[in-house]
């Protein structure tokens, strides 16, 4: 019997119980999991840096602490932490973001907006294929190339664009300034995906909107700082933007008297379209506690030195 | 010098006149098309099941009748017909029909709707990942096998069924009765790509409708008589149906009276998903020419024991 404490906020319990059980059970492990084991006979924690144990001292044959978040910022420092301690890469993660980004781009592809609203008459309305329909994705990194090639999969004439250059079988990959204006202005539907940094900062604003064809379409599930928000709420009443999907933002949760809330042209989703998954990340811990218990390293063990 | 009788509404002589000469030509054929052949004198008749030809009778030395439209039930029963008769298998209809397919599981699977309808508050709902949604695929003719493997690349689980037995690459094929019960039963979404014949005629009834999961969502772009229709409304009251998406019904346009229209969990769309395109479809009726001239056999025979 293997002995594993659940150490997270307790709507994590609800969330992971079940998925867990699953992936022990699937992994051929015999575990007893629950949140009040004895510190002294827990042989693995599986661990939220948010939940209430902070001090490891008791936790005398713990054989590895897991972390269901890639982050371990908050945690790598304590220094009641002696044992192995593993980051979340969650596949789950990315399956998720890719999914969400291939659903929003077909919604507006087959304006699926339309065919819901129009529930009072038939007045068919053809919409061209998938190959007359130009995609880019700002943004090629682990995220952003996997969209971009399940974009390009599904049929999409795909172009991406990152500050330095890249190569991506079937993308036509753009970078720099004259990418950026050349990626912008075929676009008929834009994935943003790039990381917030002082250069991605507003990239895009009244001068980059302007680049786009006019009615094109905005997704956003990278990071909030990317829009210049003023700018995009100009362009959506002008209908030089024509419709924007919108998953993070500035200020999370969006503040009540936020204007993309009561905007026409404008769905804003929680948060939602990157999350890690409580049955792959399950997976991965299952793994991991089989690693432990056959002697075999763990996956994505921290280095302390590093600090990741 | 082959003469070609075009037989279809005149709307669709605007569309196709150019694209037909154009396949014409690049497959070396010297062709004369008009409306207005003598029946005796016609070679191929290009075809449209609601044009004003229905007495074959007089076409006397015609080798084949090349259908513009996927659908043979409005003709296949004609007892004047007795020469040759192909469906058309349009690539540029493939295509689209995975567009619309693709873009209505998703829409499902990520509930779109609810977040197109929630513009007044942040509550996150993460939706599981594509491999944890078995989808069904009633049909794997040509279009139910193209959505098949579309939406077993996006990373869903896809359990084919048709009446004969398959076998398609990534996708769990099944047949019979009791291959319908096992397809249906585990199926989160179930798209219906299905011909219509008095085999399949009401295959989704309130014995079926009660094989699914509770909750289930139908997508129906094959035919309207798949369904029986007051079986669905009674398990879309009743909440095993969640939600229907349906393109195609037994009377079209759908009247303005019809419960489909008013039912909350029920989106119409007006026959949209399946949409011949004139250059693509020109060339398969081009290909057939060539090779009923050629003595070759023709593409998409329809056979009219089977019925399509």
């Amino acid at each position: 019997m293997i002995n594993v404490q659940f150490a997270a906020l307790p709507a994590r319990w609800d969330t992971y119980r079940e998925p867990l059980k699953r992936a022990f059970a699937e992994a051929g492990l015999t575990v007893d999991m629950r949140q009040d084991h004895p510190a002294d006979q827990v042989d693995y924690v599986v661990y939220a840096p948010n939940s209430d144990l902070q001090d490891f001292t008791p936790y005398t044959r713990c054989k590895a602490v897991l972390n269901l978040w890639a982050g371990v910022e908050k945690i790598v420092g304590n220094q009641t932490l002696t044992m192995p301690l593993c980051r979340m890469v969650d596949p789950g993660l990315t399956a998720g973001m890719v999914e969400w980004v291939s659903g929003h781009v077909l919604r507006y592809h087959l304006d699926i907006d339309r065919s819901i609203a129009m529930q009072d008459r038939w007045e068919p309305v053809v919409p061209p294929l998938a190959f007359e329909r130009p995609v880019t994705v700002l943004g090629l990194g682990a995220l952003g190339s996997a969209c971009a090639q399940s974009l390009a999969r599904i049929g999409f004439p795909v172009t991406g664009w990152s500050r330095s250059a890249k190569e991506i079988d079937g993308i036509t990959c753009l970078h720099g300034d004259d990418g950026l204006k050349q990626a912008l202005s075929e676009a008929e539907i834009v994935i943003l995906l790039l990381p917030d940094t002082p250069a991605t900062n507003n990239i895009l604003n009244a001068d980059t909107l302007a680049m786009l064809p006019k009615g094109a379409r905005i997704i956003n599930p990278g990071r909030g700082p990317l829009i210049d928000d003023a700018a995009l709420l100009e362009a959506l009443d002008s209908g030089q933007v024509g419709h924007a999907t919108l998953d993070v933002f500035r200020v999370e949760p969006l503040p009540a008297d936020d204007p993309y809330w009561a905007h026409p042209n404008v769905t804003v989703t929680p948060h939602i379209a990157a999350e890690t998954r409580a049955s792959t990340a399950s997976q991965v811990i299952a793994e991991n506690i089989r690693r432990g218990e056959a002697g075999e390293p763990f996956l994505h063990l921290v280095d302390r030195s590093l600090g990741y």
